[in-house]
């Protein structure tokens, strides 16, 4: 067995995914009498919702990551790992992973969750994600690339693949990619791309359903695109992908938009571990979890997060895939781990609702506070002002703050560089997952 | 031929490089009646001074980086393209590039310099360069993995592998990098990994002659090897790097570190395009150039910075490869070109020696400005105010300062990311130059 994790005499809980949940989760077991021991194949965190704004050039990449060491600073019931979970051992109450095999008393998924291209392999293969540091920078590095290119290409196909941008997804993340890419072309092409024909350039918002931001309110809906159609975005609701070759994106009407540059936001799944029962596993290949998290059929392993579906009369298919539901669950379940442990009742989770909101770009934002909703600039600032509260730690909050007045100010996005050239490969994993040959950030 | 660039009316000047040197020059052309095309490999300026910040986790790689097209931004006259120069047909007057031919009537090399391992290939596939952003930051994931792999390394010669970091070549660099580790060894190792014992952690600075900083002043010398020697480096002169492996260093009185973490900035070489008589090129692969910059033997081609070697009685071995040279001879350069396509007499280059500084750590710098010299505490500051006055841009100004306040006051390094890890390759190539495939930034 395992010579590296000896377990001590306090019950020992493992956190597998330092995302959301599985921070709030681990902080809230400071100073209590259990060992906490967090395993990621990163060694930070990733603030996933300004995503979009790294791979469109708006912030640096290290502006929405935090360093997990740096989190736990301090925390001397915690221990941190940066390893892949290979599998779990559930019968023996061990997780084997790539550094060797950990023993838990109570084990916790926060594994989040990845892009799911339901099964359409050829669409993997070539589309884009956007939900790793990686998966954004590749991802701007090609959109970058794309415009150098499109200045010498003088084949007419060729050139409207290299100009046209397809997002997949009405979802937040659609709407403000979408949105950024609206305002990149605005703002930056025409004084850093003089040559470029900037008619040439278009950007398509790609929807199945009748509507975007389909959890939002009617009211926002609508609003949303208004804003996306102020800024020239062309939004095709009710619209299907069918496939996309790397170069030429099929819709379901038969519909065929050239483009190299096809963004996926249409759906995310669970990131489920090997080994655990595939019987409970739910829509969105989540894991179906009882009132507190616990997974069903196991009496020590909890899900949290994007990874849990906790299924009620109100949310038939879990909560949203949101942070403040990872952050609310994480912090419930370290209450009632200790509980547990103490063998007292547990409380059952309940999900508050903080309400919705998605910016489109400056000054064109939507939010839904219960009853109250609003739009345009005020909406803008609540959007900036909640993300830049919720950022993790001082420092990154600040060079956060200098780049978004600066842009403000300046109608400019910053980071326009192309570090490393992305190459589309043939092998859907080496597009799906960061590479891990040769080279780094 | 080539359809991508026709030649207009006006005298065609072509920048290879924007790095200090290119960048002066095609500045100090706009609104003049010349066109001018620059190229470089990259869409973006390194402000190489500053790299070995990005490889210890000080700054973000995009504080110091800076998009050509930004740069350049409304100046009509000149074209920008990323492209890489194969070849040079001096006799054709033309440029063969990645994107296709390019003619030109005037050629400017500025293309810098690399990493030299004097033929040494077996360092060269192991030691670890830093001469650019994407070198720097396989440095910074590679120091941050090895912290991680040795808190649970068990052997002991594998421990001191991954704890050694040994920094080869005492000029600025060497000496500013190996205070950089030492830095983030006493402020953040012992918080970020309190399972390390700390006393593990050595920093050898290696360095072939009798003295660090050859080219400051002895005071300025000694004062370095004291900051570093207090901050807790091993120094070690007069003493030659024989082999790495990259586990083992052997030098040349026989001993042997064990260390996975090498970093070579023990030299440069001037990067000369092929297709040039090589005639003409001197110690340290440098173009060998007349009193205005033009390259021997040649009528219109001409060289300015680290590639070019201008010598003189004071400078047998051209002038030093700094900044303000290439600023200098840059802005020479675009005077000298307007008056030769004016047919007026030109003007020869005459070096203004700026003086030298490095720092070593916080509050612990050497300044050598001709006759006044300082160290410490306003030495650092001044480091500090010339670093940030020169840096592209005001965001990144801005960006970087509030890293640094940030930093004197937290005694913290902020980006301690492993983004995408490295892996030693066996290959020289892909050590030696970004990787090309499959991924980016």
């Amino acid at each position: 067995m395992d010579q590296h994790f000896p377990k001590g005499t306090q019950p020992r809980i493992v956190i597998i995914g330092g995302g959301f949940g599985g921070i709030e989760l681990a902080k809230k077991l400071r100073n209590q009498a259990v060992d906490v021991l967090m395993v990621d194949k990163h060694n930070y965190h990733t603030f996933q919702p300004l995503l979009y704004q790294v791979a469109t050039g708006g912030l640096e990449a290290d502006s929405i990551a935090f360093p997990l060491r740096k989190i736990f600073k301090g925390q001397k019931n915690l221990t941190f790992r940066v390893t892949e979970v290979k599998k779990v051992l559930a019968a023996q109450n061990v997780i084997e992973t790539t550094i060797g095999t950990i023993e838990y008393d109570y084990l916790v998924l926060a594994t989040g969750s990845t892009s799911n291209f339901f099964g359409q392999t050829e669409i993997e293969g070539n589309a884009m994600p956007m939900k790793s540091i990686p998966e954004a920078l590749n991802l701007r590095s090609l959109i970058l690339q794309n415009l150098e290119a499109a200045q010498i290409a003088e084949d007419a196909q060729q050139r409207a693949e290299l100009l046209n941008f397809v997002v997949v997804g009405g979802g937040p993340t659609g709407v403000e990619t979408a949105g950024a890419l609206a305002e990149l072309k605005k703002h930056v092409l025409k004084s850093d791309y003089p040559d470029l024909e900037i008619n040439d350039v278009n950007i398509y918002l790609v929807e199945g359903s009748p509507a975007l931001l389909a959890a939002m309110s009617s009211q926002a809906q609508q609003k949303a695109a208004d804003f996306l159609h102020e800024l020239g975005v062309t939004i095709m609701k009710n619209t299907r992908v069918l496939g996309y070759d790397g170069k030429v994106l099929t819709l379901g009407d038969e519909q065929k938009i050239p483009s190299s540059t096809v963004i996926w936001s249409a759906g995310v799944k669970g990131v489920v571990i090997e080994g655990l029962n595939t019987e409970h596993v739910v829509r969105g290949n989540r894991l179906k979890v009882n009132e507190i998290n616990l997974v069903d059929g196991y009496q020590n392993i909890y899900a949290i997060g994007d990874v849990a579906a906790m299924i009620t009369e109100e949310f038939p298919n879990g909560h949203p895939g949101v942070a403040p539901a990872a952050i609310q669950q994480g912090k419930l379940l370290a209450k009632n781990l200790l509980r547990i442990i103490a063998k007292q009742p547990t409380e059952n989770f309940k999900y508050f609702d903080k309400g919705a909101m998605a910016t489109v770009g400056r000054n064109r934002a939507v939010v839904d506070l219960h009853k109250i909703r609003f739009q345009g600039v005020f909406a803008w600032f609540t959007w900036m002002f909640v993300h830049l509260m919720t950022l993790v730690g001082f420092r990154n909050k600040l060079v956060v703050f200098v780049n978004w007045v600066w842009s403000y100010f300046s109608y400019d996005r910053g980071t326009r560089l192309i570090i490393r050239p992305f190459h589309r490969s043939k092998d859907v994993k080496q597009t799906a997952v960061p590479n891990e040959s040769g080279t780094s950030h």
